[in-house]
Formats: structure tokens, sequence, C-alpha cells
């Protein structure tokens, strides 16, 4: 069985792409858990990757790091249904995931990942706009084309909607104005049962990354222990 | 036959990822080149990706676009060797080059790829300094562990090798000092016949693109036409 070295559910969008993915799809695994930002936080990821950041997969002796060769390696490894069938799909499914990797930058860093609060709805500047109107365009290509399977965007849930679930919780978290078929999609992740599982696990921590906190007055405080 | 689209030979150093393997694997394709910071770059591109940015790859009715998908695509659709044979090579080479994908911002922001030039040694900070080793150290362990076939990361020329090259070029551009495997693999990557052709096209085009251009007195200037 697989093991997959993560960071905290509330704020690591990183861990949450390649674990929503294994959970959904079905594959078994093991977690392992290593707080952000703490004194020993770097030394303990850099004994699983020298590459230093989670997630990392192992499994027996293979070692594969950064989410979206995790993805491949469970669609290789483990035969999940990793990506759509249909290679015109696969093919923009793929595209899409690349573009998330290192993409929507202004978006990730004006708006981090934050599944403790929800923030009321404010300008957040030209540069987050644009990664919105890609995101929605995105969505929008994606289920005209291939999404008549299901609500995700190639249809059946895959690699592509993992890849950009870090992102659609921003959009809820930040109160961002949506169109109704990027409202939509982004219900339908929202309530995921593997989503619903990482989203309860990260209200029960405690700790505070105070990076990832924007400094407004949240309109919600999901963790009232923290 | 599938089309590349790319721009700049000198500069483009997402251009040279997918193109630089396509062809040393010896996949035929035509190439639509646009020339990057011209008033009509931009609608040049979205014309062929809503992404709206080079490399792009169309074949018949597919398009795919990001240097990893496009190459993820290439070894489905082509049956060409894009990764290592054994599992375990193929998952460190996957996860070596999507490390690279959104990774290396100091070397790439401080060191743009400028295939016209040579710059002499110099300090460039400890941000470039520390990718220049993350860089060394996966070159000696993808080495040590998977490089007995060949001169390559992974012995055999692989998308690992694509995605690294234009870094690569960089290290050689800037003259940066790198330990004797490092080196080896670097001239490597810059005798491959294919880089070779990618170069000389670039050494014949006469665009100066200024955001790619350090600002420093070069210490050779191989396009003498510029």
């Amino acid at each position: 069985m697989p093991t997959l070295v993560i960071a905290n559910k509330c704020y690591s969008s990183w861990s949450l792409r390649p674990w929503l993915l294994i959970k959904q799809l079905g594959v078994a695994f093991d977690e392992i858990f290593i707080p952000l930002d703490l004194p020993d936080t770097k030394e303990k990821v850099l004994r699983h990757s020298p590459a230093g950041k989670v997630p990392i997969l192992i499994d027996g002796d293979v070692i594969v790091w950064e989410s979206i060769s995790i993805m491949e390696y469970v669609g290789e490894a483990y035969g999940a249904p990793v990506w759509p069938e249909d290679r015109k799909a696969r093919a923009m499914a793929r595209s899409v995931a690349a573009e998330m990797h290192a993409g929507f930058s202004a978006l990730r860093s004006a708006c981090p990942m934050n599944l403790g609060k929800k923030y009321a709805q404010k300008d957040r500047g030209e540069a987050v706009a644009r990664d919105v109107a890609r995101f929605s365009e995105i969505v929008r290509q994606a289920r005209e084309r291939f999404g008549a399977g299901g609500p995700f965007l190639f249809g059946a849930f895959s690699a592509a909607d993992a890849m950009y679930a870090p992102l659609v919780t921003r959009l809820d978290t930040y109160s961002i104005a949506l169109d109704a078929t990027t409202r939509a999609y982004v219900d339908a992740i929202l309530l995921l049962p593997a989503f619903q599982e990482w989203r309860s696990d990260a209200l029960k921590e405690q700790w505070i990354v105070e990076a990832d906190e924007v400094g407004e007055d949240a309109i919600e405080n999901y963790r009232k222990a923290a």
C-alpha cells in the first residue's frame, strides 16, 4: 500500500491535489502528516524527499514527488482511471492540469487556501480577475466539449479536477463572483465525499499558519477551536 | 503529422522543451513560428490556443498546450520513448520534470535563456546558487541510480532532459561554476544533434527581446547580425 506524505489539510493546497484524487478513486493508502511552518518541518520533509516539498508518494522503494507526477504514477501503478479515456479529452485534461501546475499565480498569492474561514466579496485586483476568468473559460470549454458523463470537467472525476480543487476552495473561501456554469462546478467539487472528508479533518486542526491568513476579518470562522 | 507552435529559438525556453524532445526522438512535425513581443504576438498565439501561450501542439482536431502535456501526448499518440522504461526511473523522471515545470524561479528570472550571448561568471545571489545546487543534486542522483545506459539523466535521452534543456543553456550562457558530473551532463545536452539544429536556427534570428537581455556586457555575441 502506498504512503502519501502531506501537510496541514487546512492550508496545504499541494497536499490536497493527489490526496483527493487517490481517495476519490478508491486506491487505499497510508498518510504521513507533517505540520507546516514548525521548527522541524523542513527536516522531516527532507527525510522523505530531497526536493524538500510535500506531497510525496512512497510506494515500496519508489519515491514520487510533485502532484502531477504522483497522479501519473497512481494511474500507471494502480490502474486507476486518473485521466479521461477519450484521447482528445485526455489531451485537454493534461493540458489544463499542467496549466494549473505553474499558473494562476495572482489568485494563488492573493487568496491562499484556507478551509477554516470565509471572507466577504471584495475587489481583489485585475490580475486575480484575469485568473478567475481563465478558470471559468476552462470550465466552460471542458464541460461543453467533454462534460456529458457527469458534473466534473471531463464528466467523471479526474486528475484535472483534483489539480483545480484547491483553486475551487479559494473561490468559495473568498466569495468570488462566478457565472452559473463555474458555480455549479465549484459546488460539485465541494460536495465530493472525499473533499468533505478532507475538510472535516482540516477543521479539527489547531495550527495557524500566519502566511496563509490574509489579515481581513472573516465572515465565518469554521475552526471554532483555533 | 502534428504541428508545433513555437516562438523565438533564441529566447523561448518553453518552446525548446517539446521541440527538442520530438526532434530528438525522430517524430516528424511541422513548425509554426510566432515571434515574441510584437504587436500581434498575443493575437496570433490565441488563434491556436485559448491559454494564450506557446508551445502548442496541433494534431488534427487535438490541441495540446503546456510542454509537459505535449510530451505525454507524443508518447501516447506516437509511441515515442518519451519516458524511461523502468518504472522507478520513470517515476523519478516525471517528478523532476514536474519540479522543473513550476520551480527554479530564481535561476530562471536572474538568467533568462539567451542563446545569442555568453556572460562572464559572477555572483548571482544565494537563491540562484540554491537552484544550481538543487539541479546538480538531481543530475547526480539520476545519473548514479539510472544513468548507466547513456550520458543523459536516465541514460537514454528522455522528456526529463528536454524539460531541463533550457536551464542547461543558462548554466552555459552565464558561465555558472559546476561540478564535474553536472558539467559532463550539460555538455551532453549542448552536443545533442537536435539542440545544435535549434541553436543554429536561433543564431540566425534578428529580434532582440529586451526583457530577456540582462543588461551586462556579454563576453561573446554569437548573433553577429543582431
